[in-house]
C-alpha cells in the first residue's frame, strides 16, 4: 500500500528515524525520507534499511510530488496532515484519505516492541516504588501537588534521562475526581487518598500506569489498598472492574466487549454513570494508539496488541479512584507488563 | 476580526489556558473555548476573561459550527488544520485561510511577555554556568556526547522543575557541523571544542543560547575564547558578525537587512557559503516565531520584538561554530536578554 506520512512516530516506525521536517513516502517496495539538509547526514546514519533512500530536498513538497506522481491510490492521513500540505499535493497526486491508517499498521506489536514496551513500564515501576518511598520516608507537612508532581517527575525522569509519556497526574482526594487534574496547592496530609498516572517513554516506546492509595505518613503503589470504609468501598468495585476484564479478555473478542465487562460491573454495583470514560486504550510509540477500548469499538482483539486497562469512579468535589495496567495480548489472554 | 485556532500556545497566549482537545473561536468581542468534559473544570478555573466562554462539548467542531455559523470571514492557519477538520467546517463556515496569522498577532511581545522571556534567559544562562561548573570540576575521562547530554538537561530543567525549548545540542568538533546534531558516542577530551545550544520554557516562555567553547580540562561558556589558532579565525568572524548584527540592528529596518548585517561579514571574510542558515528567529511561547531574520524576509523591524541572532560557520566534517544571544528590541536598539 502505498502511503505519506509527516508524524514523527509513523516515520520513526517505519525507517528508526525522525525528525521536525520530513515526509516519509512508502511505494510499495520502494521508500522515501525526503528532509532538508540540516537532518540529512543523521538520517543517512540512522536509516539502515536499504530499501529506504534519504532524499536531500530544499522544497520538500515539491520533491515528494516528483517520486510520488503517477503512483496509484496513496493513503495518507487526513487529521494528520494540514490543509495546506493537502492543497499543494491534492490536483497532482492521486491521494486515498484514510483516518488512523498508520496507527492500524502499528496496532499489533512485533517482538521488539513487546521488549521495549515491557522494559519502559519496568522502569515506569520501578519510578513508582521509588516515589513511593520518597513519600513514605520524608517529612510532607505544608507540601502541595504541585511539589508531589515535580518530584515524581524527577523520579519517572531519573533526573532527566528518560522522557516522559505525559505529565504525570498527582492528585489528591476530589481533585482526583477530574480525569485529567492539573497539579494545585492543596497540600497533602495523613488520610488523604492520592491517584498517581504517570509513564515513561523508553527508546520511545511510552508506558503509562495508575495507581490510587491511601496516604497515611506512609504510601504504597500496590493494589491492595486498606482505606476509609466508605471509599474503601467504591475502590474494590474499581479493583475488582479491573481485574475482571483483565482475567476474561480474550483475542477474538471486541475491544467493546472487554470494555463491557468492566463498565457491567460497575454499573450493577450502582456507580455506572461515575465511570465517564473508556475502559483503555492501545500504546506504543504513541501514548494514546488503536485498539481503544470503548463501548463503541468495534476491532477484534488480537495476539500482539498492547493496550490499558484502566476504569474509574468519581464523584466530584469528592474522591476520583482509577487504577491502570498495560496487558499484553498473547495465547488468547491478557497477560499485565 | 474573527478566527479559530487550536494550536495549544496560541490557545495559551489568548486565555492563559489550553489542553490537547480544545478549540478557540474568537468573534471580535466575545470568544468561547471549546472543550470536553475532562478539561472543562481547570478551563473554567484558569481563564479569568470574562468575555471568554468555555463551552462543555462532546462534539467540538459540531459546537464550533453552532457559534459561529454566520460570522463573516473567519480566519484560520492552514498549516495548522488538519484536512479532516478543515472539510467538516468548509461548506458552512465563511472562512479566511492565512498562513501564521496567529504568529503574526504575538510578534510584538507585551510587557509581562518580556518579563517572561527575560527570566527564561536568566535561569537558562544559569544552567550554562552550572554546567560549565560541572564540566570543569569533574573527571570528563570516559565520557561521551550522550552523557553529556544527558547532565545537560539536568541543570537546565532543574532536575525536571522546568520543561525544555528543545532537546540540547551538545556537539564535538566536526559533530557540531551538523546544525541540528543529535549526541553521539563521541568522547569528550582536552582540547576539545564544544557547541552548546540549549534553551528552556518558563511559565511556558521559551528561552534559546549557544556558546562554542573550547575544553582544556576546563571550559567557560563566555563569548571571549582562546581556541588554537586556525579556530580561533574562524571564531572571531562568527563572533564579530554577532556582534555587528546586534550593535547595528535598529527599529525600522527590514528583518532581512539584519540578516545581511551578519551574512556580509562572513561572505567578506571568505566564509560566506558555510553559513548556512538564517541569522535568528522571532520566540516566545513557540521557540521558532516570527519575525524570521533570513536574508528573504521583509517584515519590519519594530520595538517589543524578540528574536535571537546567532550566525554560524561549519565546515563539514571539522568544526561548527555558533554563537547566539536574544535580543530585544526596545528604543530603536537591540538589547540583549
Amino acid at each position: 500500500m502505498p502511503f505519506i506520512t509527516n508524524n514523527q512516530n509513523a516515520m520513526f516506525y517505519e525507517c528508526a528515524f525522525s525528525c521536525d521536517n520530513a515526509i516519509f513516502f512508502s511505494n510499495k517496495k520502494q521508500a522515501f525520507f525526503i528532509t532538508d539538509s540540516r537532518y540529512t547526514l543523521e538520517a543517512k546514519e540512522n536509516i539502515k534499511n536499504q530499501n529506504i533512500e534519504v532524499v536531500t530536498s530544499s522544497d520538500l513538497i515539491a520533491d515528494l510530488i516528483k517520486l510520488a506522481k503517477g503512483v496509484a491510490n496513496i493513503t495518507f492521513d487526513p487529521s494528520q496532515i494540514s490543509l495546506e500540505f493537502y492543497n499543494k499535493i491534492s490536483q497532482i497526486l492521486d491521494l486515498n484519505p484514510e483516518s488512523n491508517f498508520h496507527q492500524k499498521r502499528r496496532m499489533i506489536k512485533s517482538n521488539d516492541e513487546i521488549k521495549m514496551i515491557k522494559k519502559s513500564q519496568e522502569l515506569n515501576k520501578k519510578a513508582f516504588k521509588k516515589f513511593a518511598k520518597f513519600l513514605s520516608n520524608n517529612n510532607l507537612d505544608d507540601k502541595n501537588e504541585l511539589f508531589l508532581n515535580f518530584k515524581a517527575k524527577e523520579f519517572l525522569s531519573k533526573n532527566g534521562k528518560y522522557d516522559l509519556s505525559f505529565d504525570p497526574i498527582v492528585a489528591l482526594n476530589h481533585n482526583a475526581a477530574k480525569p485529567h487534574a492539573l497539579p494545585s496547592k492543596d497540600k497533602i496530609k495523613k488520610g488523604d487518598i492520592l491517584l498517581f498516572d504517570a509513564g515513561i517513554k523508553y527508546k520511545r516506546y511510552c508506558s503509562d500506569m495508575t495507581r490510587t492509595a491511601l496516604y497515611n505518613g506512609e504510601i504504597q503503589f500496590n493494589k491492595q489498598q486498606k482505606m476509609p470504609k466508605k471509599i474503601q468501598k467504591i475502590y474494590d468495585i474499581v479493583l475488582k472492574a479491573q481485574e475482571l476484564a483483565i482475567k476474561k479478555a480474550r483475542s477474538g473478542m471486541k475491544a467493546k466487549d472487554i470494555d463491557f465487562i468492566a463498565r457491567d460491573y460497575i454499573d450493577k454495583s450502582g456507580y455506572g454513570k461515575f465511570f465517564t470514560h473508556s475502559t483503555g486504550h492501545g500504546i506504543g510509540l504513541d501514548i494514546h494508539e488503536l485498539p481503544i477500548i470503548s463501548h463503541r469499538s468495534e476491532t477484534i482483539i488480537e495476539d500482539g496488541m498492547i493496550f490499558s486497562i484502566e476504569p474509574g469512579i468519581y464523584l466530584d468535589n469528592e474522591i476520583g479512584i482509577r487504577i491502570e495496567d498495560l496487558v499484553l495480548m498473547k495465547n488468547g489472554k491478557a497477560e499485565i507488563l
